[in-house]
């Protein structure tokens, strides 16, 4: 599907007809990117006081970029352009093909969904955060029943207008990982079941006992924030186009691959927390930096399977940032710069297992990397019933708590730490967790790919974690290239070999935590 | 013309036309103030790569800007509502009066430039700012000179298409200053030009040499920042509705009253320049988000005239924040954060002549307070001449290097420090100028004016610069709260009781120099 990159010319910029759509896409390009701007600024830079209005200046904006994409002259624009391809397909670029299907696609389903609805969906999910905090807040699901049910229900109306083949769960998946699902889901996180729970067992059986309580430190902000910019440096992130930032929640954005901005906090328990999500977040950030820069302002310049962006934030926090030869050349530079939060007694080693500790707990965000996924597990097959009508809104906790029960073995003591941890469904996010773990799964199979091509012992060698750009360019070039030109099954195929395979997950975890807890 | 805030409803919100165009002025002020997050995120936070695509998204923004007030509908609309206006003024609050007016001079002068021109100007600034900074660079005025003429020469064919009265500099004036004609201008200059004069004769006729040594300090730069912080929460800025930022030039933005950003930077030679340079900003910064929140995302929410913002500006700066009993009271504080920058030898009377130092000088943004104005007068006299085609732009480095021997008695040595050194001209804008002066003049008649009220004695007790929001209330309730909704002249008026005058200028000019000066 796609052309190597060099020699052959990405679009028809001569043909009047792509020179237009390339125009036409620019423009939304543009109004889309000045919407991110506005959220960035929001989340990391906006004074509370200005939120009411920079609600309808976001509003706005995100009118506009609708009316732009279910305008009648794209629309006749579109309809050209799909009769001239068929026509004479051959006087076109895959990348025209690719670029058309992508933006007709993207324009169909901005028509199907009515201004009333997109409106509706888009308070209902406003109402959904407010309700969600207040519960939260309370430790009361009741009070968010009755506004996630609004949210469930617009969801499915929006689901039923665009359309979906098999089961409405479908729908969603599509949204966070194009061309996914739930068969392939189900297959795969069966095979993840039994792979956890092999590798818990002998975690149990070490009869080893980790201590993370020296990781219990005060942070010293500025800091730590300076070590965080020197191992994102050190990755390959590029601060000449793109930025770190502080705010509540860690993530990352991108304005062109040219401005990408990440993020991290400083209010966590422990003080490797903020140094782990910068890894995670450039991680992230360096996909974004990574898509060629021809799909500058086109649709195709940016990341649609969710799957394969959060396998490159995993891939670096876990397989890169969590492993002993990480650290045998990072901590004695960590302690450069904050010599103040460990003591002496630590050894590198005790860091290094303290921050893989495996025990199985209630808070998704602050599992450990094995049992991560059985968080993750239960929130997909919870949020498939529920949108599959199997099960309803008001039976969410119970069902819940006893999942957790199930495959954590932990007691949820209430809603607080149990169904209402998560921020997701509140605002209609469906789909989204799934991806979670598929990042994990993609993450393993790709640092085996690049070690074969690196070299077994590649990531054995400490003095190869100083300047990790070797491994950058390789998830530049088998990877962050292709922007949004192929999907994730095509696209882990073309980078390891092989369509994703579960397999490599377990070996990568039984090969690690065998190291971290000897057994 | 202002009817007093409060008991009044400020729109006729039950109307339906005025209902109509207030939702079209909220769309409008949307989009711009999208665009203003835009430039302030490219001045304050966005790293150096992203500026391609940002100035694709900016201008993107500015067209679709463009298109909604042009737009035939917005055009129905305010005839329909000039007519019924006409028809029944008395329906009508004085504020949808001043609304339709503000909308239509907009849309009329919108549509009386043609896109291409606008594109051609947007382009003759992008190229006149590039001429310049090579130019000012190499102190090189003929690398400008081709690039100048060309934005001189465009400047004038927009200004001949919306059309002007008497002189063309007219039109220029009132962009910045709404109703001031080149006569008023003159004749205020020349009555300063005599004030100055004489306060220069007293300076020098004292005999003092003020040492400003010890101001050339190494700049702690965080502690510095949150000190310029606490002086702005003293003068009564919100944080909570607003934010300092770092850039390479302090200013102020406001995306609405609730969020307002100023700026220091701290790169100057003396660490007090980022001081005054904080007050100066947060006095514009405190105008902003004075403006009455009923005039929230409509065209009458912002400040049209420069002159009185400016006078904001440089009341706090000057006025307050320049004088022996402001520092009175913050000369320990200050030293409470900086406690490294000034030896105990420097007593705070030391200080304050050092910030007040008078010295003609060849770099405008340096100058002190009584020169300052010599630098604006012979830039206002070149480009009024320039504009009128009685100067052309080959002859500006004579004409300004002549001026500068003139009024300020120093040869200018080369064009880095003579025409070279303001950005001004480079974008075009001409007319800004003349309001600094006009800043000065204005702030030192308010100055009288909260003397007037507060009492003759309320600004020599230290106390009051503890907590110096009555004086911020003075002026929300005189001056801020007013908006877009009355010009520079009535503004004044109504503030103080009487039209500008410069006899206010001359008196505070001579009160207070009399003290640093002692003469």
């Amino acid at each position: 599907m796609v052309e190597s990159s060099g020699e052959v010319q990405f679009f028809s910029y001569n043909n009047p007809l792509i020179a237009k759509l390339l125009k036409n896409d620019g423009r939304l390009f543009d109004v889309a990117s000045a919407g991110a701007v506005l959220s960035w600024d929001e989340e990391a830079y906006m004074p509370k006081g200005g939120a009411d209005s920079r609600a309808c200046v976001t509003a706005t904006i995100a009118t506009l970029h609708h009316k732009l994409l279910t305008s009648k002259k794209l629309a006749r624009l579109i309809e050209r352009l799909e009769n001239a391809l068929q026509a004479n397909p051959h006087d076109f670029t895959t990348h025209d093909h690719l670029l058309l299907q992508r933006m007709s696609r993207d324009h169909r389903r901005a028509t199907k969904v009515s201004a009333a609805l997109v409106e509706k969906i888009s308070k209902a999910h406003s109402e959904g955060l407010l309700a969600w905090r207040k519960a939260r807040g309370e430790s009361n699901f009741k009070l968010f029943q009755e506004a996630l049910a609004k949210v469930v229900e617009l969801e499915k109306e929006r689901a039923v207008a665009i359309g979906f083949q098999g089961s409405i769960y479908n729908y969603f998946l599509d949204e966070h990982e194009p061309g996914l699902k739930v068969e392939d889901v189900g297959q795969i996180f069966e095979a993840i079941k039994v792979v956890i729970k092999e590798v818990l067992l002998k975690v149990v059986n070490s009869g080893i006992t980790v201590n993370q309580e020296f990781l219990k430190s005060k942070l010293p902000e500025e800091k730590l924030g300076k070590f965080c910019e020197v191992l994102a440096r050190a990755m390959g992130f590029d601060f000449d186009r793109g930025k770190m930032d502080v705010t509540t929640h860690p993530m990352t954005t991108s304005f062109t691959q040219n401005d990408v901005r990440f993020s991290v906090r400083y209010t966590e328990e422990f003080f490797t927390n903020v140094i782990f999500s910068a890894i995670h977040e450039a991680g992230h950030g360096l996909y974004e930096q990574g898509i060629d820069s021809r799909f500058t302002r086109t649709s195709l310049g940016c990341v649609e399977s969710l799957g394969v962006h959060e396998s490159q934030s995993r891939f670096w926090e876990n397989c890169v940032g969590r492993s002993p030869m990480f650290w045998d050349y990072w901590y004695p530079v960590m302690l450069s710069y904050v010599p103040e939060i460990l003591s002496s007694e630590v050894k590198p080693m005790d860091f290094v297992r303290a921050v893989n500790k495996v025990e199985p707990t209630l808070i998704r965000v602050d599992a450990d990397e094995v049992t991560y996924n059985l968080h993750i597990i239960l929130r997909y097959e919870i949020e498939r019933d529920l949108l599959e009508g199997k099960i309803s809104v008001k039976d969410l906790p119970e069902v819940w708590n006893a999942k957790v029960k199930e495959y954590l073995g932990i007691p949820v003591p209430d809603d607080k730490r149990g169904v209402l941890q998560d921020i997701h469904w509140a605002d209609g996010s469906f789909g989204y967790f799934p991806t979670y773990t598929l990042g994990n799964l993609y993450a393993a199979q790709i640092f085996a790919a690049i070690k074969r091509s690196l070299g077994e012992n590649y990531f054995d060698r400490a003095e190869n974690y100083a300047d990790m750009r070797p491994i950058q360019e390789w998830l530049r070039e088998k990877i962050h290239g292709f922007g949004a030109t192929i999907n994730s099954r095509e696209l882990i195929k073309l980078a390891t070999g092989e369509e994703p395979n579960p397999k490599y997950f377990r070996d990568y975890l039984e090969e690690k935590f065998n190291v971290i807890y000897g057994w």
